[in-house]
């Protein structure tokens, strides 16, 4: 990642870091240790590559007090943080920042005559806003994105081309709603027509709610709830192709990998990851800061903290050591048949 | 949920159930059993709420003739039902009924010259209708929806905002297609070419139908047949992120879970469950009535009321009592080597 | 499928076979072995089908020199190939290619003014062509597809209904990206903040890459890197519904079925086929010709050739065999007591 040039010095303050080194070196671009060139900075955050140091070629490292007090090249600087990781992030958001450029409504458009738009929104060619939807200062809506009647869109959201906000449903302020992603469709409930054997639509006249500062990724689908409201706290990230049933939601800061699906009214707490592929059954309560395994299939509550895997799921400690013995059952099975033999010769022995 | 107001007496006739109480008492929501209060309606069906008919403020409860049987607060009266929950859906649906307004051909929506609309058919901004294409009265095509060439919808259906319904398939009447969804893709069929080991496309010139009364969710997905068709059947119901393969099939009244997937050719009989996230190889044939766990892997036929749990699937009896001993099976091998030991102790001691 | 005709002698020159019989017999249709009447033709590649031969009604079959050296019934000739079922998908491209219609570009869509277009590409209404974008010749943009800002599609290419490809993102030649398909999303990429328990975003500034005469599914999801590039190689077949982290990679002639995941950073060999609902955990290598089972669940390194089943994943061999001992654990048990209730009684004994 080439950049226009920044001195060590500045990237410290920038940072909110310390410099030992020479704080005039000039940096032109981020790169990983390994290939780090002269005129490059790093970044040290795993123990792993703690020994790169001593021979990197970069011009400077972000490093934590730990890595600063080993011996370094005289060649490199070092911008000491408390979370070098962090520091690339916010080295790499700044130097990629590009500014937003305002377009306006595209006559190519649909904004409904009551639908009320915020200071400086992108509204793109084919993007609609229906009857009495809001959308907030400075958000983008791509082109093929829609906003139901009613809707309501928060400020500097970014609503990715050909997503979908339901009628009445709510995004918060600093989200990224990602391509194709559904939020409000109608939850999947039914009741079933003992005469007919068929199933009998119940109406789904609650909403979805996505707080501030969420990613919800491409493809997603969310459903409104059948009376309230599904809801995605304050700083969760989805990752792609995730399901959210209708009536379920997730606490602040969690961490939702692809494809994984919550089912409906089950509700996550704060801080919890779920893994790729992972399912979590209805009418679930899943503790703050817990961990779902990938694939994992959840059927009953999860204390806080508790880390589950497998399917049906079980505590992570369990399924480590039960899963690994799957393949040693066509053994188990041949010893207990020889143990039987050898028992019945003793048997009729005595 | 607030409505506006009617009586006792007018629910008991329109839901054709039968008064005890007082039919002049006004009802203004419908509210959950625990927090009813005086002026809602509430309802009993499942057995686990019957006691809070003793203690519940409802102004009126639906219930069955089981519970119609005990002891009541004076305050309430009952609206007696064969199924009450059915009550509750119906009821839903009278109070939540929008009239449906007819906007007609939006001047941003693309019809060709020799499609057909039927009456009083809604085309949003930004909906396509191919040439050819031909859709029934009072369907209502919301925006960036795409009824390819020569497709048919029927009568009184939705296609949600971005949904896709691709050339020469066909949708019944009374159908909602969801955001995103997308049917007659082509399925993915494919000959491998030994000489070049890459895959020859194999043309998918068959189609994709849709019955009548069937909901599809949001983001899934429905191949089209490489010859001949794809089928959901009338009253089938299918979530989200779904996929069904080419040249599969879902009888009359199926139920198909968030992130399910159905293999080409699979045949799938009336009535059959498929819970989240199962899967279903191709060529395998599903008896009618039969219920696939969540998560569940079924590689060979399943009989009528089968009932199938876990990967590879078992009958839900044998999976049942198998996958719980999987976390048992740590202690099982330190028994296994345990007796052995003890074998041997013997076996030198004779 | 029903065609113009064409003789048999017509049909082994466009496939380059052999005649055995009447190369002047007029076919019409092709059909399966079992239903093929006179004037169809009609293939056996798979050996359960060769008895058919003796008693087929088809007029012409499409046979290996092994099926030819079989007895055969006087009407019916034959086409010999190396490849039978090879030479039937050529067979059914010849009859069912339909002629490319250029509409040009729609006055309903959107082309930035300095994107630049090829000969004869077709940009259909509410299609967007984002700033400095390039599509090349003869490819096919559907309604409501998107190609961001500055990306690259090939020539003879097709995206469907409202499928995405984002900014700075490549497409090649003679690919086909499937409706609602969503390549060069944001990664998945974000730092923990310590102090907040929040997640801070990593910008995700690589693309996606797709190499020429790729499929991509309906609803898939390919998220671009954080830094370098995500690619699938030339002429690799994806599925609907599946997901590619960022910075992962497919190698060439790669066949992944329905909702398989691969998580970021994975890199796949050529040649490997992922089946449905698999999933790939991050970081790890696939070797060339590998074959992932459906539903199975890597977390470690695969190696070249290696068939991998369940969850965790492994051997083939090694998971048919335990895999099928897990329905057989609650007998096992049984007899462990057993087992240790007779020893406990030859111990007491002695």
């Amino acid at each position: 990642m080439a950049v226009t040039s920044m001195s060590v010095g500045e990237i410290a303050e920038l940072l909110e870091g310390r410099v030992e080194g020479d704080p005039s070196t000039e940096i032109t671009s981020i790169e990983p240790i390994q290939s780090a060139q002269a005129g490059a900075i790093a970044f040290i955050s795993n123990r792993k590559y703690i020994r790169q140091l001593a021979t990197t070629a970069a011009g400077a490292v972000l490093v934590s007090d730990e890595v600063a007090a080993l011996p370094r090249p005289e060649h490199v600087s070092l911008v000491i943080l408390d979370d070098p990781y962090m520091g690339f992030a916010k080295l790499l958001t700044h130097w990629t920042h590009v500014e937003r450029v305002v377009s306006g409504v595209s006559e190519q458009a649909f904004v409904a005559p009551d639908a009320t738009l915020g200071a400086d929104v992108n509204v793109m060619p084919f993007a609609y806003v229906g009857p009495g939807a809001v959308v907030g200062d400075r958000s983008d809506l791509h082109p093929g994105s829609y906003v139901g009647a009613g809707a309501k869109v928060g400020s500097d959201t970014t609503l990715g081309p050909n997503s979908v906000v339901h009628h009445g449903c709510e995004v918060g302020s600093r989200c990224h709603i990602y391509a194709g992603a559904v939020i409000g469709s109608d939850g999947f409930g039914f009741a079933p027509d003992l005469r007919t054997g068929l199933h009998y639509k119940i109406p789904q006249i609650g909403k979805a709610v996505i707080e501030d500062d969420v990613e919800i990724g491409a493809n997603v689908t969310i459903d409104r709830a059948a009376m309230g409201e599904t809801r995605v706290s304050q700083g969760t990230k989805i990752d792609n192709l995730v399901q959210m049933g209708h009536g379920s939601s997730l606490g602040r800061g969690c961490f939702v990998v692809s494809q994984a699906g919550i089912s409906g009214t089950t509700q996550v707490g704060h801080g919890v990851t779920i893994a790729g592929q992972a399912g979590i059954a209805g009418h679930v309560k899943i503790g703050d800061g817990a961990a779902i395994g990938a694939k994992a299939g959840v059927h009953a509550d999860v204390p806080p903290g508790g880390r589950m895997l497998g399917s049906p799921a079980m505590p992570g400690e369990v399924a480590k050591r039960s899963l690994a013995v799957i393949r040693k059952l066509p053994e188990m099975r041949r010893r207990l048949r020889d143990l039987d033999q050898r028992l019945k010769a003793l048997e009729s022995a005595d």
